[in-house]
């Protein structure tokens, strides 16, 4: 794996599948029994938000302190960045106390591409959202998430992909990193992406994107393994000159009539919070098919698996028997 | 015990009692000789507050520091609970990501309770005050104090309780919490409390709780072994049609006069912050009678006991000497 | 070393040499190798900040976790202090809390020094910036800095001072805290520093300071070891009936030509944030000669070494090896 975690387009299919493979592992040795792994004691990960997020950042939070990992959180409110305090100093300055993994939210599409290539940081980047760009670990604890529930088995499908899953994102596609994140990633796991949204959410070009586009809910429920249902951003929906919420929520909101076209495996997902009666009913939020609260768990783990994969760490992120006589070692150190 | 702390109301004598003992065997043993106990090693604490109050955050958050949890801080200002998220989603947020423990500051009175009875939680969840309903902590905290100081002893009174001890409670009955957790708690514990507080700041149905209710201060100060002083909310004295903050300060204020008519062995107690010159003067916030230092230290040792009686551990909270031969195991050991 | 470190002042040349002789351990040892030292497990540190000011506060906190301390931040914004509790009241409460160090960053100048000798705290009050007063681990870090480029020598000039280095400190030195504790710390330590500002900005009595004073720095160039140069903060630079921003530059700020007159071994310091196109040219701030980075990478290192001398420790800062049949100790253990 590279060093840093900018984007789910950078993944490989083998790439995402150690991350999701290293993620399953984790979950299941640090759970209720071994809560905490020792991996990353003496790390420094820095949450530097500059947009606000409780709930991502809570959750790298919870992920690095789980491994071990120091955690120091930079809201850049009422910090010499909101002085005017660029970028780059910034960085300089983290790097000069030692940050040895920097999870970056930015309202800017591309800082943290710019970070991470900047040659400021010597420790690695992971996006946790910028602009309308990508948020590459919602997509891989979406995948987690999904490969746990389409693909299965005792292991959680360790090895596997998403080939010929079939899942649908509804929503607003237009400014939303989430659903740029998915296509790429679920793609290059072999799924078949849908989207489907109102004609003005819907960004130029994705005509161009590996994926279906429809303005039919409807229509592609019956054909869908998984619906990933986006929160609606209230402020963007006006500025989209859409007509009103409950528009919204009639032709592209999810209740329990249109549940029931899908196949009776296929799930719901949704990134959370979720505007209840808008997007979603409280009767799908709340009904077994539903994965929010297993993507939420999932995030946690995901996070794991990836501050683990970058910060290299010279021991294996769980313990593992010693290497046979033969000379053999787990695949857990050669993920390493 | 039972699995939350919501609401003094809720504990037995023996509950109170048992909190009260473990606290104390806590301040004897993690003193400044063993500062840290690895007792809820890999739990999660989470701070989960919707209001502010950093000395209530910080309290909780060194106490479970001390029993080396990790803790997370939730402040809901900035976080997707003020975009309307719900209490539910929230809740099943923090579960998904392993919290073992929530503490929860909530606007709302019984917003502490509905998270405790919605199932939506796995872990334990301790009301760290909600609205003008309880604040528990505060009243064990209260409680420990009284107990060290009026029952005292060698052992900080272990095993005991407050019986035949008179306790007044001064100031704006009708919003405190505090005074609410302490009517419940101390009378449980076998204290005899008068309220004492203008006719407006007392709640309708006081005179069916168990305790008196007096409007003349100086009348029941020979009586008291201690005298509660609650903090003057300002702009809530102002909605109560309260003449004047001076004119309170003369009826309601505890000043050096007024202390010396109190009996020489009897304290004065404060949840603090003070605001000194109101229900207090500064003579009195400063001599040796005035236990609101006490009280804070107190506040973080309750908070361990509670945290290490919740979240359970198969480990005694301190260390102990091996059972004997006998097969008898030790006080502590029982509790668990 | 006293119990406190409230003023660069007060330092003596040899408290001042084994601070920095402290850091120079700790930098050797706990870098990339051994990345957390045990030393002050189980103490708490609390952060107490009244001025927001996130690197400070980063910093603090990443050295004190690096000595596996609890860190505590408490940022006085929507505390009960904005509630006017008194610092009195603030200080008894983290004292009862147990605090075993409390870092204070106030507007006042002169609030550490009341906290430290009031008596209320127990444990050790680190000064991190007061008024115009001081900001004696900034002061601390740039001589580090200095020793290790201007002295060096493998290690870092262990033991040695700055004697007959030239330092020039350029900018508003009437309300430069960093200014104020540099002169002190750098005359202390051998140095001779020159002054250079508007004459509006520089202090009154400022010509009984041990150091020179002028107002043209292009003449002072040439003569400097090192030129640090202040942040400007463009609000004071109207109170102070500066023309323009452009005509500050153009005066005081440094450029390219500018630093081209300094010796070819001389450095520029910044504290930071810098404000590029102000007080210093982009070209100067990526210079292999501006220092500013580096000043971060001390302050970490700095205040790991006043944190550690503070609060004293049986063990000593950094693993040594074992004393010598002869029964000498090592330099290390001698300092503790």
């Amino acid at each position: 794996m590279k060093r840093h975690l900018i984007s789910a387009a950078d993944l490989t299919r083998d790439d995402a599948v150690l991350i999701l493979d290293t993620a399953e592992e984790l979950a299941r040795v640090a759970d209720r029994t071994i809560r905490k792994l020792p991996t990353l004691r003496g790390r420094t990960v820095v949450n530097l938000f500059f947009e606000d997020s409780t709930r991502t950042r809570i959750s790298f939070e919870a992920a690095a302190k789980r491994l071990s990992a120091d955690v120091i959180n930079f809201s850049a409110k009422g910090s010499s960045v909101s002085k005017g305090e660029s970028l780059k100093d910034t960085a300089l300055t983290l790097e000069a106390m030692g940050a040895d993994a920097v999870v970056i939210r930015h309202h800017d599409s591309g800082a943290p591409h710019r970070l991470a290539t900047s040659g400021w940081i010597g420790g690695s980047v992971v996006n946790a959202g910028d602009g309308t760009h990508e948020h590459p670990t919602q997509a891989l604890l979406d995948a987690f998430t999904l490969r746990r529930r389409l693909v299965g088995g005792s292991d959680g499908g360790a090895g596997r992909d998403l080939s010929g899953r079939r899942v649908t994102v509804v929503g607003d596609i237009l400014h939303s990193r989430v659903a740029r994140s998915n296509v790429h990633l679920l793609t290059t796991l072999g799924a078949e992406v849908t989207l489907v949204a109102p004609p003005t959410l819907v960004p130029l070009g994705a005509e161009r994107w590996p994926c279906e586009v429809s303005y039919d809910l409807d229509a592609v429920l019956p054909k869908s393994d998984a619906v990933m249902m986006l929160r609606v951003q209230r402020e963007r929906m006006n500025a989209a000159f859409f007509p009103t919420e409950r528009e919204y929520a009639r032709r592209y909101g999810l209740d329990g009539d249109r549940m029931a076209r899908m196949p009776e495996h296929a799930v719901v997902m949704h990134p959370g919070p979720m505007n209840r009666g808008m997007e979603i009913t409280a009767e799908v939020a709340d009904s077994d098919r539903c994965t929010a609260v297993e993507q939420v768990a999932g995030g946690v783990t995901i996070r794991m698996a990836v501050l683990y994969l970058l910060l290299g760490g010279a021991e294996p992120a769980v313990s593992v028997p010693a290497p046979t006589a033969a000379g053999t070692t787990t695949r857990t150190e050669e993920n390493v």
